[in-house]
């Protein structure tokens, strides 16, 4: 939020002045009428002031931590959150079970042992196979980008370890977070097709901290597993040094995850609603996921999500009068080994997805909201800029793509054809903690998680109240 | 610097005339004749476009890596040293042996057992002993600073692990560390007669990252000791967060160092010269520590003074006159562990102190040199003022309190009367990776490197060939 507006917001006697002027103005297809502009100016107030959703972030990662599918905190987690929604107030909390695997992190060692040995800093990919206990030696073969590791031939890499030094670039919108994922992700196979024994990438991820990155990798079938793990971002340089003077050099990298694919591990979706008045199966779905990876508290993926969601549903709940729509607010289970719970709720309500008027979710950032994308019909469109007004003050501009898709979880939603909402936030910063250690609660920006939950809670109660179809 | 000054040392044309103009400017006491003027000027624009230091700090990070005091990397890097020195064509390269005893890290595990089970990020104290390979368990008695530690009774802590939570501030001075250091040195000890089992300290540090500051501490004669280990910054404020909830809080510690004190560690202090054409006998000492401590490569603390001071003595070194008095290079051995090759180079060189005309020590900072504080005689002191002009220009200021010590080992030698200088650096960062793995290569801010690299060259340069008796 910009300087002016905040202070503004922060001032009551100016506030009066220019919420004055947001209330009387005039277009011809208004939806909210002056009642409901009011609200909206006292939730924006009210949420402005509350500290709800830094307390409820406060308590996850403080009383349950780290929540990986299938652990004891995945557990925890899920009580914790059945129990902080109905201390809450709200109409109805209920939980739907998912099923998986629970793949846990074992050791990580890594070290170079020729020509200058050194420790490295890893941490294996979510998924990896592990080393044997005995751990493998093995010379580093390099490449700068995935691209160039699977332009080399097949089997060429025998009895080596591929290593992508590949540095993740820093953008507001995380867009390089694309760029360089897919060596996470698809080099292990890559890497085993070519013939090596393991594979080491850069961390996907912005810092210069020795805390290395993890996050889902995937097998290909009918390919031999091979180990994979991430070095951070000091160490790989440090490799990437050590290589450039011209000498082989040798690498020992033990890491051993285990996953017992014969137990099924079980979490589930937490859901919570402020029941509709007026048309209570119609839904304005607001989501996060209540997993996190194993290494940090998951203050910020996704604890923030979290803590948004059911803050905004909070203000709303404890207003004097119900939304004429449901609030429903889905913490998904499982998104981060691969959007278990997302898919697991597109299952379990195949039947209702239509009465899903609209959906936003929040996993992405730890700054403040400055764009709003529609992704709803035409009428609804110029309809909906109605919102956009609220936003401004905010310091949230309009964005006229209109091709919103939901994030992470609900884009299974969107892909459904649910109306959806993006609300894009400042991400410079985020992936210099995503999927580490360092994801703990003083990582929250304090002033952007109270704008971000502003910014859901007007959203929220203008779709819930606004009858528009978003759809049209 | 501020750019307004490096733009101009960049640009040669204004440079030029800049220069002219201090270059004819007349004092009553001038100490420098044209001619050596001229050499200033050449050597802060050859030592500016330099990158020798950077590259010095390269090598020993990359291929010595840790060095703490009586391990295999410290044997390297005093090997390293002789061999960077001689290959830079040092007069006289030799080395003096310290000795002291080899503290072995071990393992750390640390975690809150109850209420609510979490790992934290504990690291070993230097110099502290072992809970044994089964760990303990105890209760924690949590106390804001070490004074509160002091004030409760003797033996009262029975049982418990006494937990300091006091925060490091950050300053550009750094004097937040004097603040802090002290629960880190004397804590365990004083936890010890409180009865305490072990004590923990929130990290001696001013970052958030999940990464402990390890530091060397002491025990008193006569009491007990106890384990002692930092926890991250992130895991001092979860451990806070669950106790102000109010329940006891459990906490699980295991540390394995070990000392062999029957096992003499051998090290040794590397001595580098550029003999002096006129006065050979008198030294103008330029120091660093070469030892780190084990966790991190010791970029900062002190790969950055060794680069620079060795980049210094070359920068002079390579001018065709040699200086009027011999420069010496210090990288003094075991300066973490209790400044044994400070103490070892008094005694090896006490019928030579006063032949230590003046010195200065770079063991501290991370960014450029914002302030020279002078040690010296009433005399010295207008004759050096004409130092001053010369480190303007790189945004130097001259401070009129003329009490500067030596930094650090080189302490000893100011003790002992040793005429001194104090090149200030901004350490407002220095403490977020002070001690811990995070003391690697992409902290090295290159700019900075430069301009502390220049301001000991002219220094040096100045020094040497200026005929003042700093005593005077």
């Amino acid at each position: 939020m910009n300087v002016f507006w905040r202070k503004i917001i922060k001032s009551s006697v100016i506030s009066a002045f220019l919420w004055g002027a947001l209330l009387t103005t005039t277009a011809s297809a208004e939806v909210l009428n002056q009642q409901q502009k009011q609200t909206m100016k006292q939730l924006s107030q009210t949420s402005m002031s509350s500290d709800l959703s830094y307390q409820l972030i406060e308590s996850l990662t403080t009383e349950v931590g780290p929540r990986l599918m299938g652990s004891e905190g995945d557990k925890k987690a899920v009580e914790w959150a059945v129990n902080k929604m109905q201390s809450l107030g709200f109409d109805k909390v209920w939980t739907e079970e998912v099923t998986g695997t629970f793949w846990q992190r074992g050791e990580a060692q890594a070290k170079v042992l020729a020509p200058y040995p050194q420790n490295l800093v890893a941490v294996a990919l979510g998924g990896s196979v592990g080393t044997g206990k005995n751990g493998l030696t093995a010379e580093i073969a390099h490449f700068d980008s995935l691209d160039d590791l699977n332009a080399v031939a097949d089997n060429s890499l025998a009895g080596k370890i591929a290593f992508i030094s590949y540095r993740m670039e820093r953008h507001v919108d995380g867009h390089g977070y694309g760029q360089a994922v897919g060596a996470r992700v698809n080099g292990a196979s890559i890497a085993a097709q070519k013939g090596a024994s393991a594979i080491l990438i850069r961390s996907v991820g912005t810092d210069n901290n020795r805390i290395g990155h993890t996050g889902v990798m995937r097998y290909q079938a009918n390919i031999n597993k091979v180990p994979a793990a991430a070095l951070s971002n000091p160490d790989a340089d440090m490799l990437v040094n050590q290589l450039a003077r011209g000498e082989a050099v040798k690498v020992y990298l033990k890491l051993t995850p285990s996953t017992d694919e014969k137990v099924v591990a079980r979490s589930a979706n937490v859901i919570g609603e402020i029941t509709g008045s007026e048309f209570p199966e119609q839904i304005v779905a607001i989501g996060a996921h209540l997993d996190s990876w194993d290494v940090g508290t998951g203050a910020l993926d996704d604890g923030m999500g979290v803590g948004i969601v059911m803050s905004a549903a909070k203000q709303i709940q404890q207003l004097t009068q119900a939304p004429k729509r449901t609030i429903r607010v889905i913490l998904f289970a499982a998104e981060e080994v691969g959007l278990l719970g997302a898919k697991q709720y597109m299952i379990d309500h195949k039947d209702e997805i239509d009465n899903h008027i609209i959906g936003a979710e929040w996993d992405f950032g730890t700054g403040e909201i400055y764009k709003m994308t529609t992704g709803v019909g035409q009428k609804a469109l110029a309809q909906t800029k109605e919102l956009a007004a609220f936003l401004a003050p905010l310091g949230v501009e309009f964005s006229q793509a209109n091709d919103a898709k939901a994030q992470s979880d609900m884009g299974m939603l969107s892909a459904a054809g649910m109306p959806s909402m993006n609300f894009a936030p400042d991400g410079s910063r985020y992936f210099d903690y995503h999927h580490t250690e360092n994801d703990t609660l003083d990582k929250i920006e304090v002033d952007a998680l109270k704008q971000a939950t502003t910014v859901y809670t007007l959203f929220s109660y203008f779709a819930a109240n606004a009858e528009i179809d978003f759809r049209k």
